[in-house]
């Protein structure tokens, strides 16, 4: 980065919006939770294997059938069912890497997956947008073009999490063209992108090789993407997932591999069903991409939760979830394959049941160590709307959290005896030398909490934290700047969209 | 309990109100969070001997100086300095138990605090009542009566709190009495009493004498309620604490010893120098305790956070507050004594704030080992209010975190390998056997979540959870059933509160 880029950044970050956290890399430090004995992990470990050996998965894609087959599994072509040799999966997934880095477009921001990293992506794939003032409507481009500006306005968000509401008022088979291109002019954060389709993952590897400025070699060495694929549950990899994953394992870019597992309804109504079958379609998938390309960096997904058995509707942020993600990452750590899990909630809008939910899911997640929290900020109704004030509820949450996981300074400085000599029995500490040499930085300092008194807060208006964070990324939005972007890059990108359009249009 | 009694309690939880959780016994099988290490737990240790030993604390009050000076402290009457020896604090607090029992009004609902049991106990101390209707108000007779009665029909809470909210509209120096009066008549859960000089202690003694049956020396030995003794931070005790302190601890009745250490204020502007104030603090009272009644049951009660720099409000459910309740539990288990913490907010209304807030709080507080969660339900506003929505709030948010801690079943009927036998690649888990035999107990159950898809939602109001929360207490309030109460000794108790006031008013 320049050092013109540097001071506009700083800036920026200084001068205008709310007071935020500056972006950074976050580790956890705590040792993660174990919610399962070593034992019950091994038992879940070979229930995998014997439902991957016993029943198997039922693998559409021609192409990923093929190449299992030839990796040693037995294939049934006439119900397209795979039969996994536990032998094979524990050999194949040794090449899984225990760690990976992602490239953003501005290299501070750059992204290390694994270890003790803790990566929050903002949320991807709903179908609506919603504020509080015009209410929840079908995705569209303006509001997905504003959410991903506010998203690289707030700085605890890490990545870009692979569209934060379809725009449905595009084309639907090229309008990941759209999304990819308002990604790269919009943020110079990391971003996701599409699984559906082999072709969409090939137009996300070319726009960044443009963008970057890197041939596609280096960009499989130094992946610059990162995206979902699900199973289709139960045991089902359907032919778009199956596509996507193996273009993406070929280029090197890596692949949360997770589960719908929905217990209840896609899955046993048990939670320890649920985490087997989890297990086993994880298992099928890593398998899958290390046989594309051994050494493909993927990730272990958890998304395990339950439905309401009166209604079927699905549950998130409940007890069980907060069990299956912390039972989910002490599997991943089983088979040193980075984690990731989700911030969810079933709110149909912003209000203390979202933020319960989602606080269950990030303490949950975050304590049962988690590498990528996906969907970390946004999600609202069970995934199906993008909230821009659940947006900034989320970043609040995630500040506390990150600021939470910074260790507290014991010693003798900080143990403050000379303090207290100074200050004395009933005193106060307001005005103490050893407070005033640190009061500006001592504490977290909010961007949607209001800790004023109930008079003050009362005459301005008495807003409730919905209604403030409804002010908090209208701000963010106004005072949003474009990160600088090469006219060439941005020229030569919005021409490969146009053409890749033209074909696509031709072909329909 | 007779049998009748036994049937008339099933029936009031199974057929009216809400649906929620039976009362039950809690118990955390996890591990405690630890956030220090062993050296920096006796960093804060000796720190805080220092400060007892060079700095000492200021007792006001007569009696607890001339204890501490006759077990060996060093006084200084001109200041009512006590300077405490490292010796003696160790000595005097092996007699402290780690753990003890509280009897309630029905014996079913007995406590035990200390050991893996979790209590959770309702807000108490507000001065303000409020709720969404009618806003907020100071604190009244009628709204106390009501919110005990919504706290008695609230199964997962364990313990009355020690007054939801002052009676202002009752003479300051006899609402003790009606408090009491009140609690024994409409909970028969166990409650806490009032610390604040002696009489309230002697008067809590003696009516729950007459309500139980049972002489003083029987309740010494079985105590039958509890309160909380905050130190005047920085570093000193006064008379009104004294005294109740000592009274508790001569009735053999327990006290969660907590000082109010705000980390910027009363205490040092350092998380570190906070802890080994309040570790001072509660060591202090604690060895008090134990000189008045070697064996008293006492409690090691954490409530360090940190005020807002920029104002000087308090700040609660901060990353601070979450960390510095980690390490005092810690603390607390260094000293063998059951810790004491809060669920806490400074959220002016029920919001996602008061949400977020509180989550921190139970998160931390509970993966932190806590034994009693005072404040629990209800607490808003920095405490000066106790909400009536907040109430169900939180009750929702326990239950949550309650059935977090059932342990998951990881055994070969729960790992379902039939079921998903049954069921197949790409079917669903509705119909299965192992579904139906199941489906009714599988999942927790919310009372306030509502999980109902967004259009079905909309149609019914499109209500708010804090909305939704009105409605529950207001039905909770609307089923109340008294716990029956033997009539002679309602006319007891009547008759003695009616007889103290005499007195108490004919010395004013």
């Amino acid at each position: 980065m320049t050092r013109d880029a540097t001071k506009r950044r700083e800036r920026r970050v200084v001068t205008s919006g709310p007071r935020q956290m500056p972006f950074a890399k976050v580790t956890n430090r705590y040792p993660p939770i174990a919610l399962l004995s070593a034992d019950e992990i091994e038992s879940i470990h070979h229930a995998s294997l014997r439902l991957l050996s016993e029943i198997g998965m039922e693998v559409m894609h021609d192409e990923s059938r093929a190449l299992l087959k030839a990796a040693g599994a037995s294939v049934d072509e006439s119900t397209q069912r795979v039969r996994f040799d536990p032998a094979m999966i524990k050999e194949k997934i040794k090449t899984v890497p225990s760690s990976f880095t992602l490239q953003a477009r501005d290299p501070a921001k750059n992204l290390k997956l694994g270890d003790g990293n803790l990566i929050f992506a903002a949320t991807g794939g709903p179908a609506f947008a919603h504020d509080i003032e015009r209410g929840r409507r079908a995705g569209n481009y303006q509001d997905m073009c504003d959410y991903i500006k506010v998203v690289q306005r707030l700085n605890v968000i890490h990545q870009e999490g692979g569209c934060p509401c379809e725009p449905t008022d595009l084309p639907a088979d090229s309008r990941h063209l759209d999304f990819y291109l308002a990604a790269i002019r919009y943020t110079d954060k990391n971003w996701q992108c599409w699984a559906l389709g082999g072709y969409r993952v090939e137009d996300a590897i070319e726009m960044l090789s443009i963008a970057l400025g890197q041939s596609r070699e280096e960009l499989r060495r130094n992946p610059a993407t990162l995206t979902i694929v699900n199973s289709n549950s139960p045991l089902r990899l359907d032919i778009p997932m199956g596509e996507g994953l193996c273009a993406m394992a070929r280029a090197g870019q890596p692949v949360a591999m997770t589960p719908f597992t929905l217990s209840g309804a896609m899955s046993p109504v048990t939670i320890a069903g649920a985490l087997a079958q989890q297990n086993a379609e994880a298992l099928a998938l890593i398998t899958l991409s290390q046989i594309v390309a051994a050494g493909a960096p993927v990730m272990y997904g958890g998304f395990t939760s339950n439905v309401d058995m009166r209604t079927g509707a699905p549950a998130f942020g409940t007890p069980e979830y907060a069990k299956a993600q912390i039972a989910s990452g002490q599997l991943a750590r089983r088979y040193n394959i980075p984690f990731r899990s989700s911030n969810v909630t079933a709110s149909n809008c912003v209000d203390v049941q979202a933020a319960y939910e989602s606080g269950m899911s990030l303490w949950s997640t975050i304590m049962g160590g988690v590498h990528l929290i996906e969907h970390a900020a946004g999600w609202l109704e069970g995934g199906l709307t993008a909230s821009f004030e659940k947006l900034i509820l989320d970043a609040e949450m995630l500040q506390l959290m990150r600021s939470f996981l910074d260790p507290l300074k014991i010693d003798e400085d900080n143990l403050a005896f000379d303090a207290m000599q100074e200050v004395g029995p009933g005193g106060h500490f307001f005005g103490a030398a050893h407070t005033l040499a640190r009061f500006d930085q001592a504490f977290y300092e909010p961007m949607l909490s209001d800790w004023r008194n109930f008079e003050t807060w009362s005459e301005t208006g008495a807003k409730t934290g919905t209604e403030r964070a409804h002010l908090i990324w209208k701000d963010l939005l106004r005072t949003y700047e474009a990160p600088p972007l090469d006219p060439a890059k941005a020229e030569a990108l919005e021409a490969y969209v146009v053409k890749r359009k033209e074909e696509i249009h031709a072909k329909s």
